[in-house]
Parts: C-alpha cells; structure tokens; sequence
C-alpha cells in the first residue's frame, strides 16, 4: 500500500486501500485519505503503509529526519501517539490528540485530551489550569516524555475537597513563643488536643504560627511578651518568620471551611497533609500544596511531588491562590 | 531540688543533689554544677529540678519565656534535646549536641554531631558539606523541627559509590534528533540493548543527550542534518536544550568510571537513577542529583526528595560540581 509525502501530510490515493486504514480510526477522508505525519509514521514503522517521497520510497529513518524539520514537536509527539497506540488505544489528531476509552471508538465522543510535552517543558500551573478549562467536559491527559523517551501520564482537573470535620470556636490565652506558640491554659489545651488542633507538648498543646492566627480568628487571644495581639498584628509578625503565611493561611481557612482539617505535610514535603474526618489515627487522603498562580517549575519536581504522594496513599492537589480565589488542581499520575 | 539561674546557666549549688544530676549526665562540674538553660529546661518539664529566679520559684511556663530572650534559638534546640533525650539518649552539650549511641556514655566519646533546625531554615549544600568536615570523625545528624514541632532528622555524610559495570568502547553512528538521538545501525544498536544503554525504539535504539555525548567520547560517530559533530560541538548544541548539561555530563562520566550505569530518574523526581551492575530487571540502588555547589533549596523539597527515595528503597544522593570536583552526599532518613 503506497502512500506519498504532500507537504505536511501523507496521502493514499487508492480508495479501497484508504478505507482500510481509515476504518482502524487513522486519518481524514475525503475522497483520499489525509494521514498526519505522526500517523504516517506510526504505519510506517508497523509496515503496515510504504511511503514515498517524489516518487521514491523513503524509509523510516529518513521519514522521520525529514518530519523534525517540517512539523513542530514532531519528536514529542510521535512518541505519546506511538505510546497510547500501541497500548491499543484509538487516538485523533486535533491541535492535541483526543483519546477515545477503552472500548469506544468514533463517531462516539472522545474521552480525553491529550497534551504531549517534553520532561524539559517547564510546568506552569496557569497554563495547566487554562488547559483543564479548554478541555471543557474532556478529560485532560499530560503525556510527559522523559530523556530517554519513557512516558508518564498525569490526569489533571479541579477537583471539589470535602469533609465532616466541624468549625468551632474557641475561648483563651495562645502564647506566642518565637517559631511557634503554646497553649498553657489547661481547658483550652484540652479543648485543642480533643479537635486534634497542635501537637502535645508535654501537658501543653504546641500550635504551628498557622493555627494561632486560625484560632485567633475563632475566638482565641494571642499575647506576645505579654502584650494581646490582634489577629492582624500576629500576621504582621508571623510574615516576617514565614513571608507566604497569608496565601496559606488563606487555604487553611478555606479547607476549613470546607470541613476540612489541615496539618503541616512536612514530612512529605508538602504545605499540609488534609484530613477530612477527626478520628485520631485516621489517614489523611490528601496533600495540599499552596502556590501562587504564577507558580512554575520542572516537570521533575512534579514527578517527584507526585510519585511521593501516591506511594503514601494520598491524592496530590495544587492550592492556587489569586487574590481571594483559590482554585484547587489534582494532579494524578495514570497508568493507562 | 532547687537550682538558680545565673546568667545563661542554672546552678545548682548542693553538692549531693548536683552529684545526683550531674551522674545522669546533665550539665558540667566546676565544684557547683552548671546545666545549660536546655538541660534546666528537661529537668524543670520532667518535674526532677525546682529554678528560682532572684529567690523566686519560677514555672515552666516563664522559663521557657525567660529563655527565649537570652539563648539563640532556644526553642528549636530545646525542641530537639527534648525528643532525642525523651527516647532515652545521652546528650552533652557543645556549640552543638553531642549524642551517645545507645548503650554508650560519658567519659566514651559521642558518635554523632546533631544540629538543630527550623523547617524554615535554608538548605545550603555548601554548609552541609562544612559541617560534614567540621564533624571529622562523629557522624552528622541533623534534626528539623517542623511547624507543628514533629521531628525529623538526617544523617548526612560523604558517600563513596562503586559498581561493576565495566565500560566499553563502541563503534558505529548516532543520529541526532531534536530532543534525543537515535541509532539506526543494528550492530550498535544491539550492543547498545545488551549493554543496557539507550531504551528501545522498536528495533532502534533511542538515546538520551547525555548518553549520546558519553558515546561519542568512546568512540562512536554523531551526526546531525547529515553532518558529523565533534563531541564539543554536540554538547554546544544540547546546551540550547539542557542548560545544565555539562554538570550532569560530568556526574555521568564519573558514575560510569566507578563502574555505575546511570538512566534518567525523572520518574522519580531526580536526575539519575543509578545501577550497580547490569543484569536486566535488576533494582537501582541510588538517586543522584546534580547541583552546584551553590545549591540552595527549602528543607520542604529535601524532606520531598529523601521521602521519595526511600519509599521505592534506593538511597539519595546529590552529585555536588565545584569546577572539576565532584563530592557524593549521602542524606538519609534517621528514625532514632
């Protein structure tokens, strides 16, 4: 089955050999059959097409080298549609592929969008979340080819958090130390250790700067060197230890709003790690990291943020702040 | 028993009752015994010592208070001394702490150098290296306090790494694509899958930049549009795409000199993940990452990276560059 080069598409004439391919979900028809170079090259490497050039059969090899030059990210590309191809995935080709699931095929919808990036692309949250908005009721699939052309697949989307963990008030003395503050009134280390607010010290209960300025906003008084403090005059001191406090002070008060119950991520190298429930023991189903929405970073760092959160059983959200708004991004590797 | 606090000490002046002290290994004795304001601190939480200030008893409370003003921080490293002597260790007391092994005490010689940190610290690799040396012969632990006040410390030290993958010479051509090269000869190609280099493109082989530069100094040809590169004029063209490829090139020859096969670690958030020998399916030990010697990162992403790489059993590790030097630092997780 011959097939030939036109610009940046490759053509089958033969209206009984183009059905054949077009009816395995390859390519546009219309009176001939338009193959992308990407699917092109797919068949070709399947030898399931021969391609010519003017005239003259090309191999792989040459396809190839002469696709680089003439179809932008060719390289990239071709390796995620080869991936998912040869997964037994059915794929079309838009300004990005679209992925038809596991047993659907067209003239149903497709399933998903799919992004196809080098690891050495830089990771913007904005452009993920401007993505995630395109997609409209697509799924959108990032398909990140590292250095030595292995594929990981990431599924973004905003996703809604949830839980049953009440807001309450409270009443009494929060003491500010310097890195963090100290509750030595009994009832009120009482009341914070119940609602798993802080961590025991001894008799005492130890807040992170995060919880006072919370809790001084729910009632309780925060006295430094043994003046009273307002809310905003803590803030004020605390930006000086920690000078992203009010973005994160701001998505700690959201989730819980949300019913949520936040504490430091840490040790897993996160803002926080989200219960949704205040039974003590209980696991916490999610690790919230706090960024702006100019964030960027590598795609290394992702991995690495990713990969941890999974191997801990935890869901990795992205908290991004914008002014008052907060958006909250999963990201999710797949296996597809 | 009543101590008095003089300065930045706590005296105790009866002599018995400071013998008593001073045999569980709590402060220095020059006739009246003089406990640094963390040891006071343990003694007065755990209830064994009673401190007055100018003839006054005073609590926990404003001991704690009173500290902070005059001890650099104080609650950092009380925090530290706090958690490592409630799990039964013996602490003396330097510019840092000096800890016992279990099972060892004084007059023995302590094993480890512990420093005490605030999550909020900077990381500076260059600093983590000086302390490594400053420690000569004991190891380095240091301990971060989080938000919360949780513990989590790291035993950090130079590390040699050795394997048993030979290298080889290699003959043939690598072609150079955009974001990788390509080996279209099968003889190369072939040796190149047994010798586990490059990862398979149906029966090509695809390689990374860095693999690709590493060939062409053993002996294999690059070319790129039809024409042969140097191995220079090869790394000036990867540098448009790979900053940093030079540094990671030299961790690359290095690792490969001790007889280790590096592959990319991108799946796990770093920049090698590396073997010690070459049988197929065999586990990577190690995950090395390539940073200069001006390094700075949060104590967050070192608590990310080390978490990672221990959750999938390998040890991490970062290749720091000066010039032509490259020095191996182990940082590992520590549950005392």
């Amino acid at each position: 089955m011959v097939a030939r080069i036109l610009k940046n598409k490759v053509i089958i004439d033969n209206v009984k050999e183009a059905s054949r391919i077009y009816n395995k979900f390859y390519g546009k028809m219309n009176e001939k059959l338009e193959l992308s170079l990407v699917e092109a090259c797919y068949l070709l490497e399947k030898n399931r097409i021969e391609i010519e050039k003017e005239g003259k059969k090309i191999e792989l090899k040459e396809f190839i080298e002469n696709s680089l030059s003439t179809y932008k990210d060719f390289e990239i590309k071709y390796l995620v549609y080869r991936d998912l191809r040869e997964r037994g995935y059915i794929l079309s080709i838009s300004n990005d592929f679209l992925l038809y699931e596991r047993g659907k095929k067209p003239p149903a919808d497709p399933s998903f969008i799919v992004k196809a990036l080098s690891e050495r692309a830089k990771f913007k949250i904005r452009e993920i979340m401007k993505w995630i908005e395109e997609a409209g009721d697509k799924r959108l699939l990032i398909g990140i080819v590292d250095e030595e052309g292995d594929l990981t697949y990431y599924l973004t989307k905003f996703f809604m958090l949830k839980g049953n963990v009440k807001e309450k008030e409270y009443e009494g003395s929060i003491i500010s130390l310097d890195d963090r503050c100290i509750v030595w009134e009994k009832k009120l280390a009482e009341k914070l250790k119940k609602n798993f607010i802080g961590r025991d010290f001894g008799k005492y209960v130890q807040l992170s700067l995060m919880e006072a300025a919370y809790l001084s906003k729910r009632g309780a008084k925060i006295f430094r060197n043994g003046k009273a403090m307002t809310t905003n005059e803590f803030m004020k001191y605390t930006k000086k230890i920690q000078p992203d406090i009010e973005e994160r002070l701001k998505v700690y008060e959201d989730l819980r709003k949300k019913n949520l119950l936040p504490k430091t991520g840490f040790k897993f190298g996160s803002h926080f790690r989200v219960y949704d429930n205040e039974a003590k023991e209980t696991h916490a189903p999610y690790l919230v990291h706090v960024v702006k929405e100019s964030y960027e970073t590598t795609w290394t760092e992702i991995s690495r943020a990713i990969r941890l959160a999974h191997s801990v059983k935890k869901e990795m959200i992205f908290a991004v702040t914008k002014n008052e708004e907060i958006k909250y991004v999963r990201i999710k590797r797949l296996t597809p």
